[in-house]
Order: C-alpha cells, then sequence, then structure tokens
C-alpha cells in the first residue's frame, strides 16, 4: 500500500489515504499527472482554491539505486496554463520515503490575507508554523534559517521573492544533500503556486524510519550495482560525469542549435570561453570549494552536478548546467562563466527559473533595453528580478510575457514555456518535440538531437520525436533522472526487475510504456480541457518566417505533424 | 459602386478596388469585419506581415446627417487576440468620402529595420513620407506638426510614443474638426497594430470633392431633419447634449454599479464630487475654453463632448467620457476631476486607451505599488506610460498582463480587454454581455443596464443582451454614432430611409438586422479560428467567488447562458 497525505492549506486539516494501484506504484509523474488531471479543474486559475499541489516520489525512492529519489511536482501552471509536472534531484523524495509517504497534496488556499506559512511533515503528524520570518528573504537565506529549524537533513521545499510575488517563472528550491534548497523544480511557476497556497515551505522532517522492505535484499543490491555499472558504461553518462551537462555546448555549437542572440542565431563566436573544458579547468584551476564531479542525491552514479567556485575558491554556484549556461550565456552573447554564475546563484536566490529568465532577459536586449554581450547589464537585470523592480517582474514572467510588454515579436516559447538550449530551426527533432510537449518547450522530453542524421530536415522527425518522448518519459514516470535513460532506452529490463524485486510487482516492458503513453494522453486532454488549442503548440512567426543565417533553416513543421506527434 | 484603397505597407504599391455589395454600402463594421474575416489569417501574429488594417466609414458619410460620420478600423487585436472593431468620431471618415473612398486598407509589413512614414491619400494620388521625425513624440506634439504640414483639415489617424513601442493598449487618434488628434479609437491596441506596419501616420486630404449624390436632396434633408428632431425629443440623447456620458456617474452609483477599488466595489463615498453636475459646474465656472456642449464631429445634435479647462480656464483635456472618469476616477477611488482630466491627457498623448490603462493602475493599486485614492501616484502611473519605463510598459499592456506581472488575480476583463464602467456583479446584463462579446468587454455593445428591471439578477439577461447586442451592433454596422440608438431602437426606418434616399437601395429592417447578426456570427467565427474557446469569454474567478459588497452578488452566469449568448 502506498500512502498520500493530503493537507488543506486553508483549514488546516489533514488527511492520509491509502491506495495500491499502478499509479501508485510508479509515483513520480505517472501519479502527479493523474492526480491533476483528475482532482485539478482544468479552466480554474492556478492561484486560486481549486488548483492543488502533488509531490510525489517515485517506485525506488527511498532505496540505493542510483539516480532514483527524484522528486515530481505536479499542478496546474500560471506559466502555460496547462498541465505541469517539474520534478528536481535532492533529498525531499527520499524523507518522503522515509515518512511512508508517495505522495503530499497542497490543497485549497487561504483567502488574501492570510500570513505566510510552513507545514512540516514528520513521523508524530503534520504541524504549521508562523512562516512570517522567511519572507521576502532569499533562498540562500531561508534555506540556513530552515535548517537551523529543522536540521541540514530536513528534506525542505521552498520559494523565494519572486514566488512570492506570484511571478510566473518563480520554481521551488529543494534541499540538496548539504541542507541547501538549490536543487529546482523550475518549471512552469510552481513556486507561485505554493505561494498561492499562502505556504512558503514545506518541511519533511528526517526523522521517519520507514525503510524498503525487499523481497530479496541481495538480489535488489546486485540488480543496484547492474545500473551503476551501466550508466558507468555509457559514453554519454559518462562524459557527464567528467564535465556535467557544460558537454552539450561543443556539441550544440558543432551543430548551430547553440542559442545566441535571443535565439536569432545557432552559432557564438568565442563559445569555447564558455565550453565545457573552460569550465572543467577553471574549476580545477580555482579549487577550493569547486568540484567537477558532484551528486545532487544520493546515490548517484553520474554526478552530474558541479561546484562553481569564484576566484578565491569559494562557492559562487552549484550546479551550473548548460540550459543555464546557454540561456543565460551564448543567448545573450556573454561569454564569460563568472558572469553566468553570478546570473545563476542571483536565479537561485531569486526563485526563478534561469531557462525562462534567460530567454526573456534575450527579449529585452532584443527590444533594446540593453546591448547583448553586456556582462553587467546582465546581471544587472537578473538583480532587478531579485530586487523585484517593475523590470524585475516583467523578466521574472518569462520570455512570452516579457516580449509581449517589451514589443518583441521573436519570442522564444512554447505554450509560454521559454524553449531550452537548442535553437530549433536547427534541429527540427527538438523542434518537434517543443512543440509536441504537454508542459511547454521542455529540454526533458523527447531528445532527438543525438539521433538526428540531419537535424536540419523535418523528414522522419514526428517518428523520432515519439520514440523519445517515451523513452524521456519513461524515467519522469518512475522518479528516476532524465540522464538513466541513455543507459536503458533499449532495454528497461534492469529497472523493471528492480521494481519486481522490490515490490513483488511484474511490470513488462509493454505495459510499461502503455502507462506512460497514457499519461501523456491525460496531460494533452487536461490541457484541451483548460483551453489550450492546437494553435498554442505552434513557435512565433518569426520562427517559420526569418531562415537561422547559420543553416538557412526556417520551421517548416505543419499543425498536422504535431497533431500526429501529439496523438498517443 | 465604393472604393476601397489598399497600400501595401511593405512595397509601397497601392490598388483600388470597386464593389457594390451590401457590406460596402454599409461599410463601416460591417465591411470592416468582413474584411479581417475574409482576409487576415485568424492565427496570425497581429504584429506581423498577415495582419492588415482596415479604415472604414459608414453609409452616410459625407452627408449632413447628424451623428453619420464615425470612422470604423478593423483588424486582428493584439490585446485580445480576435477581431476587433474600434471606432472613432472626428473627421477621417468624412475626408474619407470626399475622396470617395468607403475603405482604406493598410496591408503587409516592412523588415524590423524599416523608418517610419506617414502614408498621405489625396486627390492626386497616395505619397509616402519620412515620418520619422515624429517618432517619440506626443499625440499633442504629432498633431500640431501633422496640421503644420497637411493644413488643419486634413483627417489625421496617428500613434503615440505607446503605439510605437508596441504597447496592447495604444489607441489610433483621430483627427477632431479643430484639427486635434483626440479622438480615439481607442480599444484593442489597434495602435501598435499600425505601428507594426511602421506607419505612424495615415492622412486624408481635404482637398477631395466627391459629393453625395442625392436621388431627391430635398427629401433627405427632409429625413435628416427628421434625425435631429429625435434626438432631441429623446431622454437620454438630450440628457447627454446637457451633461455628456458623465451623466452616467450618479446613475451607476444608484444602482451599485459605478467600479471601484480595482473592481471590488459599485459603490463610492464622495461619487458626487466627479458627478456631472460637478463637472457640469466645474466647466461653468472656469469659463475659458470650457464647453459642456461640444461636437468631435459635424454636423451633431447630441454633441456630448466637453472641453475640460484647467483652473485658469485653458483647455486641459477634451473628451472626458464617462468610462474614463469610472477607470481612472472611482476605480482608483480619485474623487478630483482635475486629476482625473490630467490622467486622461496624458494618455491621450501618450496613445493609449482610458480603460485598459485606468484598470491596470487599479490592478496596480491592488498589487501596492501604491494607495487607492492616491492622486499623484496616480498620475505619476500616467507619466510612466507616457515615459515608456519599465512600470509604465507593464500598465500600458492593459489590465490582464499588469495582473500577470504584478501577480493579481482580480483581473478585471474579458478576452484581455478591460472591463468598461459597469460593475458586473452588480448588473447580469452587462455581465452577459461583456461575456457575449467577440471583442472583449466592450461598453458600447448590448448596453443592458437602462433596461433592467433587476439588474442584479441573471434571469432573462440573455435574451436581454442578445436584443440589445443588436440594438447597439446596428449603430456600429452603418458608421453611426452609438447615442443615436436610443432614437431608433423601435424603429430602424428613420434611418433605413435616409439610405434608400441616398443610395437608391432599399433594405428592410429584417434584412438590416439579418446583416447585423451574420457580422457577429463571423466575429465569433474568426475568435474560434483565432484560438479563442469558450474559456476565455469568463471573468476572473474571483467574480464568481467574492460578492460584491453592497449588493452581495456574484457572477453566477454559466458557459452555456454564454454560449447561447453568442450563437447568432
Amino acid at each position: 500500500m502506498f500512502t498520500m497525505l493530503r493537507i488543506n492549506t486553508a483549514t488546516g486539516a489533514t488527511v492520509k489515504e491509502q491506495a495500491n494501484t499502478r499509479e501508485f506504484l510508479l509515483g513520480a509523474r505517472t501519479l502527479s499527472s493523474r492526480l491533476v488531471s483528475r482532482e485539478v479543474v482544468p479552466a480554474c486559475d492556478p492561484f486560486g482554491r481549486q488548483n492543488k499541489l502533488f509531490f510525489t516520489n517515485g517506485v525506488l525512492s527511498g532505496t540505493t539505486v542510483s539516480s532514483s529519489n527524484r522528486l515530481s511536482i505536479g499542478g496546474k501552471s500560471p506559466l502555460t496554463g496547462g498541465i505541469k509536472e517539474s520534478n528536481a534531484g535532492g533529498i525531499v523524495g527520499t524523507r518522503m520515503a522515509e515518512q511512508g509517504l508517495r505522495c503530499i497534496a497542497l490543497e485549497d488556499a487561504p483567502g488574501r490575507d492570510a500570513g505566510w506559512k510552513i507545514i512540516v511533515v514528520g513521523k508524530e503528524g503534520v504541524t504549521f508554523h508562523d512562516g512570517e520570518f522567511l519572507a521576502g528573504k532569499g533562498v540562500y537565506e531561508k534555506s540556513e534559517l530552515l535548517v537551523e529549524r529543522f536540521g541540514a537533513k530536513a528534506g525542505c521545499v521552498t520559494i523565494g521573492p519572486a514566488g512570492e510575488k506570484l511571478l510566473l517563472a518563480s520554481g521551488l528550491a529543494c534541499s540538496d544533500p548539504h541542507g541547501v534548497c538549490s536543487r529546482y523544480a523550475g518549471r512552469g511557476g510552481l513556486g507561485a503556486v505554493m505561494a498561492s497556497k499562502k505556504v512558503i515551505a514545506l518541511v519533511v522532517l528526517a526523522d521517519g524510519d520507514v525503510k524498503p522492505e525487499f523481497v530479496d535484499s541481495e538480489v535488489f543490491k546486485t540488480g543496484s550495482r547492474r545500473i551503476v555499472k551501466l550508466l558507468q558504461e555509457n559514453p554519454v553518462s559518462s562524459l557527464f560525469t567528467k564535465y556535467g551537462t557544460a558537454a552539450m555546448v561543443d556539441i550544440c555549437q558543432a551543430v548551430n542549435v547553440l542559442p545566441t542572440r535571443n535565439f536569432t542565431h545557432g552559432w557564438m563566436e568565442g563559445a569555447e570561453r564558455i565550453n565545457a573544458q573552460t569550465m572543467y579547468d577553471t574549476i580545477k584551476e580555482r579549487g577550493g570549494e569547486g568540484r567537477t564531479q558532484h551528486a545532487c542525491q544520493h546515490p548517484c552514479a553520474i554526478q552530474c552536478s558541479n561546484v562553481y567556485p569564484d576566484k578565491d575558491g569559494a562557492l559562487l554556484c552549484s550546479p551550473i548546467e548548460y540550459e543555464t549556461m546557454a540561456l543565460m550565456g551564448s543567448n545573450l552573447c556573454l561569454k564569460n562563466l563568472d558572469t553566468i554564475a553570478t546570473m545563476n546563484r542571483i536565479a537561485n536566490d531569486a526563485g526563478v527559473d534561469t531557462l525562462d529568465c534567460g530567454a526573456a532577459i534575450g527579449v529585452a536586449m532584443e527590444a533594446g533595453l540593453a546591448e547583448f554581450g553586456d556582462d553587467q547589464a546582465a546581471i544587472g537585470f537578473m538583480e532587478e528580478i531579485r530586487n523585484l523592480t517593475p523590470l524585475g517582474r516583467i523578466l521574472g514572467s518569462g520570455c512570452k510575457t516579457a516580449a509581449k510588454v517589451l514589443g518583441v515579436r521573436h519570442a522564444p516559447h512554447i505554450l509560454g514555456q521559454a524553449l531550452p538550449a537548442y535553437e530549433p530551426r536547427g534541429t527540427k527533432g527538438m523542434a518537434m518535440t517543443y512543440l509536441s510537449s504537454p508542459m511547454g518547450a521542455d529540454h526533458t522530453f523527447g531528445f532527438t538531437l543525438r539521433d538526428e542524421e540531419v537535424p536540419t530536415t523535418k523528414e522522419g522527425k514526428v517518428n523520432l520525436s515519439k520514440k523519445f518522448q517515451v523513452i524521456g518519459s519513461r524515467m519522469d514516470a518512475m522518479g528516476m533522472c532524465n540522464f538513466v535513460r541513455y543507459s536503458v532506452r533499449n532495454d528497461m529490463t534492469p529497472l523493471l526487475d528492480l521494481i519486481k524485486i522490490l515490490h513483488d510487482v511484474e511490470i513488462s516492458d509493454v505495459e510499461f510504456d502503455d502507462i506512460v503513453k497514457e499519461t501523456l494522453r491525460l496531460e494533452h486532454q487536461f490541457n484541451r480541457d483548460a483551453g489550450i488549442t492546437a494553435l498554442d503548440h505552434r513557435f512565433a512567426e518569426t520562427f517559420y518566417e526569418e531562415a537561422q543565417p547559420e543553416t538557412g533553416e526556417k520551421i517548416d513543421i505543419t499543425d498536422e505533424e504535431v497533431a500526429e506527434a501529439r496523438r498517443w
């Protein structure tokens, strides 16, 4: 049996429910999207009483299987207007497992004058604490105060000042293994949804003592080691072990899909100044707290995270991911890792998604508010967000709204969510994936780029995108890190075996993929019921009209092709 | 035969087309909405090459019939995302008639680096002039420069700095009889659409010499005098003659529908300080350039416009309308006519709609950016718009976008267009009309308030709204001022007779209403094709959840009722 804890944020009432269905077994996005689909009125105001937030862990949560402890958070997104599942590493999923919880649901919303509160979930039950002392503080300071109060091992989910003000690009910051809320469920504005319920932090205490019950623990250990071996032997995940996701800079530059100058180009002169090798060398050279190989959760055999130090070796930002390096780097024609790290740090402190804010700054630069390549201006924009100035609020609303307010047509988003770091005119597979995602443009979904023989052509890309939509979604479906997919894309047996050993439940690969596809079907249906139409699954008109200079390519994908790529 | 002049704003090519259909005969919204419906791709970017702007005059344009010379402007709205017809008084429609034109179409769009131009239409043809010298200037200064260049009798349509920057609430300012561009086609952001085509002014010279050909000019004169008599005898239009639309302040206050404090209330203490009598007395007392009875076009037997003077009797703003007095007055808890006039003047100079900006300021006050009732802050907000600061851009994007950026749930709009000055929970007829309009919330459409026996109940309001949707749309359909409707609501014969005499075409009242209804059908169809769904035809959720304090009423209208009120 799996347990869901429902917490009414208006009345304080709590209730535990138990279920033993496949969806509760798998947890993660499989569960959160079904709950959203079933319990949230699609047309509701995301900030109103009818929206809910579901925090779910996955089928292997609480075990020692590498990369299996991600936390999924589902609800209606104020950014896209549709369903959202956003997930993060860190320790919250594990803490939930130790409390015997598969899901925590935040429901209802108090009146507009209610004060901030902290909701604490522990062995003794749920308690509500005054959270006013956290209000207005940055995420780093909030983290420290939460650790002080609840211990470094507590799993916390908090929001930044941006979330408190309901900015659409605000994320949820989750505790990493060091007790810092630096692992972001960044996309879709779910930070603002938690804020709309006047919850400034959700804390899962480390006093849980529920342990996985193994059918056969030795066999499980063997299966778990098999995952580690697969990850270590796989060329992609082992590349990430050395360089982190920064390895993508050179790969994308080579095929003209490195977003540059507000997604008008796919190639940047001087990209090597922000590539993986430069980052690696900088971290090694500066030493101190710097780390090139670093885990966002334990255990993890990939350890793609990093700690980027300042000139004196003190922690500047952890982690710095490729998506941020592109959206806050090349997309703004910035070529200085320290600038990117500083912007990333401010974003983490403000509590906003680096992608949506990077894209919004690109739009602001196109609108003429600063020159592309101006490091100080870019950092200044991030400070505006952190300080919640009017300009900061525009930028913290994501690139779609920023483009509306600033009069820019070339707005890089789908469903209001900024494009990730692959310029879509240069990769029609990724373009197809962006267009087809129920979550808005998303880099963890249907990642085709490595498997496109000719990235610039759309031939065959409907099927390629759909293939990888399933491959990627398998990981979300069970709370695994997305990077495990490289090792099991052709054979899910190693993971399905572990489920069998742990839960005594046999799921075939066909049945598993059916569940994954049903999730996508439900998500698209939610969106339709929320008023999202086929026309929302388009790029800005300029992507169809203006060719990417490097490749001469425009978006040439039709509504019919997108419809086909969304049909499950 | 009626003539349409097409102007390609990218190539400079022009072409004249002739037609003799009913739609060209009636002109105005009948024609503009059909042209938009037929020629504009519904899903297009409103600022892209596929959008068009149609300027049409009406069936009695160029004649001496009272209030018959309004100018309609149609296109796809960047504010609502749907079809738009916005109309204004002034002299441009007459100038077009004198040039023998029923319609001027601005098509295509030049590249993003094109400079500003002025398009001049005259007897000798179309010429393009460099318009860079107008860029960045306020509408008042632009007006003066246009008069200097093209004469006080030229009919000009221009935009303010807000339009130049593509702000969504920017309007089109049209010449009044004194050569001042102060008659606004304010709603729907069409100013930004003209800007997107890099047209900073459209000028119709006064050198036209086409005169109406009368089948029988004496009979026409008699028919025309009949209209004047009807207007003078009608209690509503004669009330407007004395007091202007300001008369509505007391009427709305009396039935608790005066928008107050960001549409959270329907009644304001001290409303008498901004009512019609106070305005009348102030204007009379100050004298100077002040006028209580003033025509926006010639001839007009109503003359509801006014000239509001400052303390020294110099023109401060002309006109001040009830909608502005409520949205920039009571809605912000402001009780000083000088403040409202100042804000209105700045709006006119910036080139923005007073309703959408007033509503956006209400949202900003609710967000805590200033206190309700703070005159200086309110004027300051307007200056931010005029100066195009980040906060000004937020506010100039209208209340929907401002609410998104500022984190306010109670956003008073339908389809992104701010509610006019009737708090909808207190008048379910107007609420039904707002919800049903293809243009977004609109005060010139389906005006039920005067005919609601019990405004707070929704019973019978579907039919009442539909009845007045037709009555109001008849005026738009032929380019008449909306206030003529009071005199012909039960009998259109006086107007249909004039059409017969002037054009030798007989249109029955049934046929006429069929044309009106077909226009509505086409408009809703365009919107559906543009991705607008039934869910967009709803108020913000708070209007359904929170009762208006004065009446205890919430919005209780269902999607089904709205669908019925939109079925034609």
